[in-house]
């Protein structure tokens, strides 16, 4: 591979594809809001498939709307090495979440191609379709893998009705999407390059950051249940207020995680109580819970432990306890074998890398069962992201697009000599 | 007065009238629906019309919608005793609030026509508009004395449009509000029987509540502001949620009241976190906070407590702090004299009493600046109230219409003899 050695992504020519594509939703101070099927994204994706065509690529769309250029080796029988992201955005996003790795990809195969360079296995740059989640959370690359779970497309966080819109906005049918479903044994590899949405690259002094698992996620409602009265009236001894069970649910449980749990994450971000008056007691506090783990382990000890928490504050303050598992995404461990090439292009372009945790959700955690998976991050400016404060210097930008030009040349060639 | 002490409410009659209002409006196991200028609440009015004319007495309706019954004395330079409560009711809420003293004082002014007993001061059985603030509380009773504020007419509950189209369903203009007014000189004094919404008569096996005063009540809105961060990827030790400062306060604000102000009632009844997402730190929390004490001296110590718990939570948690004062009610003193009057007419029906204080605003508290003013309770099957639980045994509503009959005829006669 050492042949190799100069080659670089065109930064004019990737540095003009980033700013099209930016200004594809754009919003004031630098934002973007794309979400996925929305006009923007819509538009977005057929930026995405012109860009494709003049490219030279072949252009290849499935059921699940994933959007791919494809470099195809001479081997018709060669594996297939995908490299991508997507390019949809939270509501009112940055530019650089997804982006950024799919227009890496597609310059990787630019730059492949136009040095006439001949590999073992066709390559694939991929747009996933919703990353986000604005109807089912990673719906292109599960769709891909096999893994959409039917009680997802069922009760889709649009609502059922905006998703089948939203699907045939982007000329999809719910049924087509069983037929994204790709082989493993056709897949030698899933490659993506992100931005990493944190700040411990910045406060390291590293330009690449190298995933070495993906956290689990879990997502539960707990339901607090107490009895409404009148808030003048009833003695306090005489209460059974549901905003005192969440209260110190909310306190406890973060108090957990900072004090024994300290390589996981807690997140209350949303409580509502009903009646809803100021001058009733709650008799219903909704608390919406969200913890991540880096292990499987960790995570289900984690979830325990918060369960517990839980029934304590409830019993506290006789209440009743509802618990909804809403998801769980395991932890997904990157491949070992991955990981070290990605370190080794970092390294030969000069680069200071350091092995991470992600604490994002994000494609590559749809691929790691079906083929080595890997991830690049680069550093979030004050670790800012899913908003217009999302900021990634475009010399980092530069140096993640060449580590992911380099892994793939490294894995490709790994993969020749097996 | 002896010559009147075996004058009773007529029984059925009493009840035949509870039970026909109890129908306008009713909803399942027997709760009733009528918030103010609702079609429930209108066709009770127009009962409440028809029987005021039934009973050969006068009708009166003023600019605020107030409803009255009159039965004028000989003297017409004689001053008014009001006798009253209302006849709408919270959003499924009961039988008894507000219709139980309406149609006492109805019956009061039957009983006194019919046995043709002559006094010096005209009586008036009054239906006050909108007590329970569809649209601002105390509308009636505060349109008559004169205390009505501009800025809670600007600002209504349910918003300035539907309280606009609110009045003109009952005939009534925002601008003839001002002129329900009445002048002070002209009011001999005011008498409300209503349930207690608590449960200190129950227990205390008492069936006559005196009431000494309508504790004071005030309503803020405590805003904690930090700042939306992914859930995932920013480290717990550099986040700054809203929602600890909230659970904190919640928690430390009950502590505070159970502590050290065993007089006084906290209540935290709605809590709004924005953006409100699983995955997003929560940037703003939202708490309806209301309180109420038994003196002004109190109320006020404990707004400055609960305020100072409040930047306390907030410093601890790295939050900025807003606090938005609502609305404050000042605890209302009730006559020494009424009370007295009170319970002297409760022994002399061989009623046991008790004087307490009132957790809830009432009509009567918009009348204590002007008159005389004494409210009569009855005691609430296990406190319940503002729903269809609400329940006071029909021989304690007996004993309550009574008490105000002996009640009107004595301090009737006290003003007599001044």
């Amino acid at each position: 591979m050492s042949t190799y050695s100069h080659l670089r992504i065109n930064p004019e020519r990737f540095r003009s594809d980033f700013e099209s594509l930016a200004r594809i939703g754009a919003r004031p101070e630098s934002g973007v809001h794309r979400p996925a099927f929305s006009d923007s994204h819509l538009n977005a994706r057929a930026w995405f498939r012109q860009e494709i065509i003049q490219a030279g690529l072949e252009l290849r769309v499935d059921g699940a709307g994933n959007h791919s250029a494809l470099l195809p080796c001479k081997r018709p029988d060669a594996k297939t090495l995908l490299l991508g992201s997507h390019l949809d955005s939270v509501p009112d996003g940055g530019r650089f979440d997804g982006a950024l790795g799919v227009l890496a990809a597609l310059e990787t195969l630019r730059v492949i191609k136009e040095n006439g360079i001949s590999l073992n296995v066709h390559l694939e740059a991929i747009d996933f379709t919703d990353e986000e989640g604005a109807y089912v959370g990673l719906l292109g690359s599960s769709a891909l893998a096999g893994t959409l779970s039917e009680a997802s497309l069922k009760n889709p966080r649009s609502g059922r009705q905006a998703f089948l819109h939203g699907l045939a906005s982007a000329g999809l049918e719910k049924s087509g999407l069983r037929q994204a479903r790709r082989d493993p044994s056709e897949l030698a590899g899933y490659l993506e390059l992100h931005i990493e949405q944190g700040s411990r690259l910045e406060k390291a002094g590293a330009e690449i950051g190298v995933v070495i698992s993906i956290v689990g996620i879990a997502a539960a409602r707990l339901v607090f249940l107490g009895q409404a009265d009148h808030a003048g009236t009833t003695p306090m001894r005489d209460r059974r207020d549901a905003s005192l069970g969440a209260a110190a649910f909310i306190l406890k449980a973060h108090e957990l995680v900072r004090e024994r749990y300290q390589e996981c994450v807690v997140n209350t971000g949303s409580l509502t109580m009903s009646p809803g008056a100021f001058n009733i007691v709650p008799a219903k506090a909704v608390l919406a819970l969200e913890y991540r783990a880096p292990d499987l382990e960790m995570l289900s000890n984690l979830g325990n432990s918060l369960e517990k928490k839980a029934r304590l504050a409830a019993d506290r303050y006789r209440l009743e306890l509802e618990i909804e598992h809403i998801e769980t995404h395991l932890p997904a461990p990157m491949s070992e074998m991955v990981q070290e090439v990605i370190t080794t292009a970092a390294g030969k372009l000069g680069l200071r890398s350091l092995p991470l945790y992600s604490g994002a959700g994000h494609d590559a955690q749809s691929l790691v069962g079906l083929c080595p998976t890997g991830m690049i991050f680069v550093p979030s400016v004050g670790g800012a992201s899913h908003s217009n404060r999302e900021q990634t210097f475009w010399q980092n930008c530069l140096h993640g697009a060449n580590v992911l030009l380099h892994s793939s040349l490294k894995l490709a060639k790994r993969l020749e000599s097996q």
